[in-house]
């Protein structure tokens, strides 16, 4: 399949990504599918580094994941590495797949200097295919060779599978006067070959945080952000998130509210990247949920309009199809009135008590929904739960780059 | 927007409906949004007439199924009648809704002399806007004088909207001898308007079944039938499925098994229809799941395959992807281990003991995937819950349909 144009909705520029102290990463063409472009990623990390991570949860997840979450507890002392692969999930892959691991752990170990339970690999690309591991492993030590503190840009290349775009975000905070920076890299979203739906993050920072209070940030930062976007409902057996903290800034964040911050503002922002480069995606749309019964309650109607497809095809089309939102709350499970309901199209009140508003005009909605961003606020009217889910629109281009063609 | 070609999976013909004993009906064009066609169907039942009705789950349903639902218990002794219209849904309708359902229903009790609780009415088509129901009323009295007991055909059609083709199901069983007829009509899943996303259905038959006996059996039947069908995951404001037995061919159904069959296979037909009209369909598919731990969990797991995304655009491009099946039932809540699963094509094995068979080839699963109707069967491997589950693909047709054109 031929290259896929950058999405209309990439950012304008790729950030300059900062050294983060006590990190070294390089990056090489092993060939595992792709040919004539990087394909693995080795990062290195100082002892005393700790790891956090978040993982899909589906029941059928890849043999990387599952041992990533094995080794989430595992000593900081002795430093960590990490080793991704884009080209082959190795998902769905049997006995094979663990096998993979192990000898890419074992010999990640070795070239590196760290023990093989601090090694976490991460692998995205076709499901099903044993994981060519040889190709990977006869490049461990050229990578350990060119390990330099510059090559976060080259990682962020070379864990793209088919994403339009490479995405990264970084931040410079001081705590308690002194500088204290974090950059993180993904890939996600983007798939030409038939197999491929993974979502891949990686975030590094010279912070210094235990790996228990690290691993809880994290997960709750989480919550509020890659688990709060969807571009097709389709959850990937690969999706990984993992945490790195060097601690080489000196600079003990733990509790501090600036870094928190911070660290949410990147995994957001990575997050909306991921949804800006949806399959097809020709509109970023944010979904604002509000006077819901409960949080959880207005996250499944945020995420009950994310996903329905009539809602997003209306998207597409630039219909400003209210009755589709009324439809999707109804599904949703999220307690509702009908007559409590309002909604609005950016400061657009559409509709209110169980009907279209007096002042809606379908000429103000239509000219709104041309936005190539686009805020759609729904207020239940019944508790204040409130929530906010990002999405993409669904339109011919999702179906060329998902059914016509032949594995 | 222009006529729809008829659905390359309809069926060959309409069949040849019945008289029902104690059951009249008439339609006629009464200009509710269309013109040039029938949009408006009456249908009286005779003094005796059980009615039993399920309805969407939507926290934001219709007036008209809000009503239904309220009028359920109602006396049979008094007849019956319904009343149902298309091209506007009655849904979101604030004050207004409920009251177009009230005129409506005083003006059928007075034409058809039957108690305003004992009619029900269905409304079908665009949501959000005041239904004209006085372009109703004003036809009723020429719909009551032209009452006839053949005009099933002619309902079928009236209660179309969007639909490709009309559709309708029908059966004559012996019970203790006797004959019993049953006759269904349905519309749904054709949608050319912007808001129209209505499945309804209306069963007549002339067995003699108590009000308890008759929704008792509808609604077990509805969860193995209508409940198991997916076009695209969207579950509209209206949905409604109407079972009316008149009692007129004198013979008692309750507990016969052959009648609970033939009303099984009926709703299986009219669901099987509708699924086969889906909005830019070209493949049916019939998804089995077994070895679940509990039929619950085979549903869910269905449910899952047949609305990812994924899924269905790899069906649509005749992809034989395994890997995309495996994901929608790791995500699926269901619980699976990923080193018991089974799949198959059809008769052809391509996936066990969490890996590709060795006996499969990418060919055959190429070739099964051309044919129109599809069997895609998976063995979880860890209990003996089983399910089974109809959808259709998704192409550029559903996004044409619903993205290429403003409301």
């Amino acid at each position: 399949m031929a290259d896929l144009p950058v999405s209309p909705l990439a950012p304008a520029s790729f950030p300059d990504l900062p050294e983060i102290g006590g990190l070294r990463l390089a990056t090489t063409a092993a060939g595992v599918r792709y040919s004539g472009r990087t394909d693995v990623m080795l990062a290195v990390l100082d002892p005393g580094t700790s790891i956090a991570g978040v993982f899909t949860q589906s029941a059928t997840r890849s043999a990387p994941v599952l041992d990533c979450q094995e080794k989430l507890g595992g000593d900081p002392a002795s430093g960590a590495a990490m080793l991704v692969n884009s080209g082959n999930a190795n998902a769905f892959t049997g006995s094979a797949g663990s096998g993979s691991v192990g000898r890419i752990c074992a010999a990640v170990a070795e070239v590196a200097n760290v023990p093989a339970e601090r090694v976490f690999t991460a692998s995205t690309g076709v499901i099903g295919e044993v994981l060519p591991d040889d190709r990977i492993t006869a490049k461990l030590a050229e990578l350990n060779d060119n390990l330099t503190a510059g090559a976060l840009h080259d990682a962020a290349e070379a864990i793209r599978t088919t994403d339009t775009y490479a995405k990264a975000s970084t931040s410079t905070i001081e705590v308690d006067g002194k500088p204290v920076t974090i950059a993180g890299i993904a890939k996600g979203s983007g798939m030409i070959a038939p197999d491929m739906a993974t979502m891949l993050v990686f975030i590094f920072t010279d912070a210094l945080l235990d790996q228990t209070e690290a691993q809880t940030l994290v997960s709750q930062l989480n919550d509020q952000t890659f688990n709060c976007i969807t571009v097709d409902s389709d959850t990937s057996t690969s999706d990984s998130l993992l945490l790195a903290c060097t601690g080489a800034s000196g600079v003990d964040v733990a509790g501090k509210t600036a870094f928190a911050n911070a660290l949410h503002d990147i995994m957001l922002d990575l997050a909306h990247q991921v949804v800006r480069d949806g399959e097809g995606a020709t509109k970023f749309v944010e979904i604002q949920v509000q006077g819901a019964a409960s949080p959880d309650d207005a996250k499944k109607a945020g995420l009950a309009i994310a996903n329905s497809p009539l809602v997003k095809t209306a998207i597409a089309g630039e219909d400003p199809n209210w009755g589709r939102i009324v439809m999707a709350i109804g599904k949703s499970g999220a307690a509702a009135d009908r007559d409590k309901l309002g909604i609005w199209f950016g400061d657009i009140l559409v509709a209110e008590q169980g009907w279209v508003a007096e002042s809606y005009s379908e000429e103000a909605g239509a000219a709104y929904m041309k936005q190539s961003d686009l805020v759609i606020r729904c207020d239940l009217g019944i508790g204040d739960g409130n929530a906010t889910v990002w999405t993409c629109d669904l339109t011919h281009g999702y179906i060329s780059i998902n059914a016509d063609y032949r594995s």
